[in-house]
């Protein structure tokens, strides 16, 4: 591998800014079209690689999928795509018949501007479900987008922002790694802070690189970093219809084709963890209404899926979310929810820790003082920790705190 | 069965006066013994059947279990209860071998006061968990409370209020009816508005009848009323570690022992049935916060577990119950939380009635005027139905808004 290596071994990688247009060879324009109702904000952007590209993609598990979803699958199997066109502010979701015409709509025109087959465009939608997509819009949004498509630093910002809805700040990442002497950039840019729960959620993530990688080790990279990240995010236990993680590697880096089980795979693997990770914890961060975010660890488990459905469930448990809003230290709330969670668990061999304190030991309260718990409640960061005391398996959800802003963004979204 | 018969065929049943105390020989007290911070309210009562009873109850399946539950368990299984004794302010949860202690010495306390043997007290508490419980309260709180046990309507209410933690309106209801030409009598009051989910919730409910009735079609009767009633309501979905609904049955109507499969039994359950689904709507309506009712039906299912799974996921999105709290006809998240449920389903065959409109029709929109669907929403109760056109199954759960308040209550409960 070569070069310097951090305390893991891995070799270092770098931050660096331009998010998805980072790597060699892509570049994006983005505008407002019309479909954010501020009549100011950017809300369609366009991605292009240069160059032909091995893609992966993730989508939503709902039985109710976006048109785009429904589009983009097909695209994906394909692994032709050379564009990706997201919409912000209109889901094209229940929209049926109609939604799907204007899905195709929409990649024919921006297809013909770039010089492209329909098929080799990916599509993504994000925004309100039901009403039908002004791909009037959309048409003339991408007639001024293209000519301006650039590899810039804030073209690559300005992506970020495009895709926002609720979110309060862009979200995006870019690494530099070595991979067998070449230089090679991931980048990526999310969106989405409320629907989200685990196993995707109203979320749009897209990841490019200049890495040379087959499909098939693009593929399982892309996998085992969204089960570890995106699948371990939760703000409110709703999964959405246009969830959506796609990367897209186009081999500009001129580096030898990354193949699973080499050392550069390893590499490739390892960035794309790090990057997937810092976005999906962006996006808890930027929870709707959040004001703290919510690190939730469950070891000791029989089996990873006990670890996994009581952490789960103590990151969607409202009770739990409030009391954190209020600074409150109420762990009754974070035992009793992994009490239901479904997980072999049995009171007397429990442990719970808030912050460094144990609260909770072995089926006995330690007494420990509510004023030092509240110091830990208080932080931007909460940690909880439980220890089932059954195994040797462990989990981590990410969560944030449950705030009335919530339910006002959520009351008031549609009107 | 003879006398009138409403339009189901079914004995009129009369709604009357006293809750737990309408039943013939059965009498109560409750004070204020320094649980509730308030320095006033109630917080102990005690419920007496001057006769032996027949038993049924059904507890929490969280795996994490008060004190009282545990001990309650082993006292249904023995089926010899006399008494009653509920405190609210203090779980008595996650208190360890202190707290099975305390729960034991509540029972011996009670037990020599009332001249019965402690393993004839049933016990039921709510409140704070991991906060042991100030026993000594209880015990000169049963000294003071024993003497006044009477069976007047006004001591009934006063259980009701007693029970109550963030409730802000006592729950009983009474039901008088004819079996075998003797009119017997149901009673009940229940607590409970958050941690509420199905598979109970942070509920008590505590039923009393003087009907003469076997222990094996009593705990029938209590099972098939519980699971269509207090199953099927939803405030935020967190499952307490207290949950218990407990029916003694005294026989002083001096009725002829009903058997299971009887048509005094189809009558007893039929009230049974009433008395729960009107307790476990009251608890709905007075959910932490809630300004709305919400009725989440599901037709058209292949199997009753899809309608189950569907109902349940729409009563529990955030995203569903704060628009309705914005009075938001936001139909989309209804349809993507069907999507999300698990419910065997497809987009292009459902349907979404809000009130009485179809917003939803078989995979597209109908047009449905916002304004109109918003008058829907803002009814103080606000009906959905979901036709998933897959088969005849069917199910319907209750739950309310999310409101801001639902928020404030649970962020600062603890301190």
């Amino acid at each position: 591998m070569g070069g310097p290596a951090d305390e893991n071994g891995y070799p270092m990688i770098e931050s660096v800014k331009g998010g998805v247009v980072a790597s060699a060879g892509f570049r994006t324009a983005s505008i407002h079209c019309g479909l954010k109702s501020d009549g100011a904000s950017r809300d369609l952007a366009v991605l292009l690689s240069d160059r032909p590209t091995q893609s992966a993609a993730m989508f939503t598990t709902n039985r109710v999928k976006s048109a785009a979803v429904r589009w983009s699958e097909k695209r994906v199997r394909e692994n032709n795509i050379r564009a990706i066109v997201v919409n912000a502010g209109n889901a094209n979701a229940c929209t049926g018949k109609r939604g799907e015409e204007d899905a195709e709509r929409t990649a024919r025109v921006a297809a013909s501007l770039l010089g492209l087959a329909p098929s080799q465009v990916f599509l993504a939608s994000t925004g309100i479900i039901g009403v039908p997509l002004p791909v009037e819009k959309i048409e003339y949004g991408l007639r001024s987008a293209v000519p301006r498509l650039s590899g810039g630093i804030e073209a690559g910002e300005a992506f970020a922002l495009a895709i926002m809805t609720t979110d309060t700040v862009p979200k995006s990442v870019a690494f530099r790694f070595q991979a067998s002497r070449k230089q090679l950039t991931l980048g990526g840019a999310t969106k989405g802070v409320g629907m989200i729960a685990p196993n995707m959620a109203t979320m749009l993530c897209f990841l490019t690189t200049d890495a040379s990688i087959s499909q098939a080790a693009l593929d399982r990279a892309l996998r085992d970093a969204v089960e570890q990240s995106f699948n371990r995010v939760t703000v409110d236990g709703h999964m959405s219809t246009n969830d959506t993680v796609v990367i897209l590697a186009n081999g500009a880096a001129g580096n030898e084709l990354i193949e699973e089980g080499t050392p550069d795979y390893a590499t490739f693997c390892h960035t794309l963890d790090i990057a997937c990770l810092s976005l999906a914890k962006m996006m808890v961060r930027d929870g709707e209404g959040a004001t703290r975010m919510i690190r939730v660890e469950v070891t000791g488990a029989l089996a990873r899926e006990d670890a996994t459905k009581a952490a789960r469930a103590v990151a969607n448990s409202p009770l739990v979310k409030a009391a954190v809003n209020g600074g409150d230290p109420n762990w009754g709330r974070i035992i009793s929810a992994a009490g239901y969670s479904g997980a072999e668990m049995e009171e007397e061999r429990a442990k719970l820790w808030i912050g460094d304190l144990l609260v909770f030991d072995t089926g006995s309260p330690t007494g420990c003082p509510k004023v030092e718990l509240a110091a830990f409640v208080q932080k931007p960061e909460v940690h909880f920790r439980i220890d089932l005391g059954m195994g040797a398996e462990s989990d981590t959800y990410w969560t944030c705190d449950l705030s009335k802003e919530y339910v006002s963004i959520n009351a008031d979204y549609h009107t």
